[in-house]
């Protein structure tokens, strides 16, 4: 750090994403990324809007956010767009977290909680998951500001059922609970049908995942129009072009065409079934994910080991050293022919082992 | 403002950028945009990458820093890139400004920097420009925190000379001193050439006035690199990726063939001096603007009523509420044709001014 740095973030560690490898070419299973690409009407709508490109965005993403609240049944005035679900998180800890409103989340979860917190400088408490990782809402009763939680969670993939959110609402309903659904639309339930009843539900979603656009940055939160209003706040106060032209034309584009994503989601579901059931049957524990990754543990296989070795092989797949999670694997659903790669790979290790450990 | 936004904002105001009119088609000549459009080989390069969306973007820009490096004579670890330069001031806001280290900028400039300091949290004072809105490098002699100089300023358009900002960077060694270089392609002295003797300087750059892409959002900043270290870790800790995998590809097409653009900016300083001229001719005051746009004065039009009057005939210029440019007007540079609408507006309006006030 330089000397110019200031007092207030010599602690601060950063957020360590997953490795974008550059060059060499590897199957990708490391950074929930989807296997499909974006379709043809993308590049088209990208490619027109560019001679615009002298002009600025439009700040309220006005027609994108049309489009997805009409895909979404909601009013535009529910939606901020944002420069990837990131943005979005960062405002809400922005707006809502402050030194009598300390943020609450899991202890296992999206690992950027803590770094949000502490980049805006506010306290924040980590509530262990129960033994089977799953959310209990009693355990948030006595919190003092929001509520973050990923539904589905990552890196268990594991869903807190709808019920359970509607726990977590009603317990602090003078508090915001921001359900972070960058996985939902592979499985799992999502708040969204909450929004009229709950005026401190905030939902974040993404176009990364499930409509192939990670690297394009598109984000955006569904809340109160009040609550929407904030986050814009932080926005204007930040970065109000937050969100380029090519952006919202490629999410027009993308929604304007949704059953081809809605055919990849069903899909990538059917792969990861297939992926859970064929790693069981070689041994490996693995959650219930409803996300588009599976969560894994051999019980004679080092998970860093399984890392490496897997990367030797041009595999990547991620692994977290952290508490609890230190004999785990993440592993994001590829293509059948990438997931085909990946058993055979760690089958033959698995048979290597086995044949060393012969007397 | 919602019941759970923070009592910390609950003073602030957002920025207000200038107005961008959907539907009616204005000549727009109220945000500084390019009237040119970025090449069709940038088209040609967003359209190609799209099929790889699906990926995230390198959070290094490690292609386009080098092309960029190579471009400015500069070492790519001299570079950060990001989703526009307003994000790099709110970086450079965050990374060395706090209590101790107030910021420090004149009374009349770029009106997001006291946004920048009040979304962060810290102190800042306003150092009035003299009376010919030049900036004395003295009286930053006695500040304890980062000096912000737009430079050229905005939107007055004057220039602080390279002199004058190494008083600046001599005066503050302990200091950041932060150069906001959004217009110095139209005509200003960049200070980047004073980046290997004054390890305080960071420069901050933007894509969106002389390279046409405002509407991409592509800045950077220059400095060393134990400073621009700083910087990345303002971005890891808010939003790793923050610049997409399109505006990284734009951004290498827009400087592989640079010379388009230093064409188009030769030809909007033409128009610039012509238009100054013109508008002299008619009476006005008009500064020495360096800069991609004009400021200027009429002694018998009020300028706030000539914002009005040119909306009305579908014309867009500024107008900016605010102590001692309240009579100013701020007029973008557009095509040859824009300026020639404008004046005959302008010059339809003071001919019927006149009449009125004849007896």
């Amino acid at each position: 750090m330089s000397r110019f740095f200031s007092e207030k973030y010599r602690e601060l560690e950063a957020y360590v994403p997953g490795e974008q490898p550059k060059g060499q070419t590897y199957i990708k299973l490391n950074t929930n990324e989807s296997p499909f690409p974006p379709g043809e009407w993308v590049a088209e709508a990208v490619r027109s809007e560019t001679e615009k490109l002298r002009l600025y965005s439009d700040p309220e993403s006005t027609a994108l956010r049309e489009a997805l609240a009409e895909k979404l049944s909601l009013r535009p005035e529910q939606l901020i767009m944002t420069n990837g679900s990131d943005e979005a998180l960062n405002y809400a800890f922005m707006a809502f977290c402050d030194d009598a409103h300390p943020a609450a989340f899991p202890d296992i979860t999206y690992g950027f909680y803590p770094v949000f917190a502490k980049i805006n400088r506010v306290p924040y408490t980590e509530i262990p998951l129960k033994e089977d990782w799953s959310v209990d809402p009693d355990d948030y009763r006595k919190v003092r500001g929001p509520v973050f939680v990923a539904n589905p969670n990552a890196p268990t993939g594991l869903q807190l059922p709808l019920s359970g959110m509607e726990k977590l609402l009603q317990a602090n309903p003078d508090r915001m609970v921001v359900a972070d659904e960058a996985y939902v639309d592979f499985g799992g339930d999502s708040a969204l049908r909450l929004l009229d009843r709950y005026d401190n539900l905030l939902v974040v979603r993404t176009f990364s995942k499930s409509r192939s656009l990670a690297g394009l940055r598109l984000g955006f939160a569904a809340g109160n129009p009040e609550v929407i209003r904030d986050l814009k706040t932080m926005q204007y106060s930040t970065n109000p072009y937050n969100v380029d032209r090519l952006a919202q034309a490629a999410g027009i584009a993308c929604l304007s065409r949704d059953e081809y994503n809605l055919q990849n989601v069903r899909e990538i579901i059917r792969i990861r079934e297939g992926t859970k059931e064929r790693l069981r049957g070689m041994g490996f524990e693995v959650t219930d994910s409803r996300a588009n990754f599976v969560f894994v543990r051999h019980p004679a296989f080092p998970s860093s080991e399984l890392r490496d070795r897997l990367r030797e092989k041009g595999i990547l797949i991620r692994w977290f050293n952290r508490d609890r999670i230190r004999d785990w694997n993440r592993i994001s659903i590829g293509t059948e022919k990438d997931m085909d790669a990946l058993l055979r790979a760690i089958s033959a290790m698995l048979q290597t082992e086995n044949e060393e450990r012969k007397p």
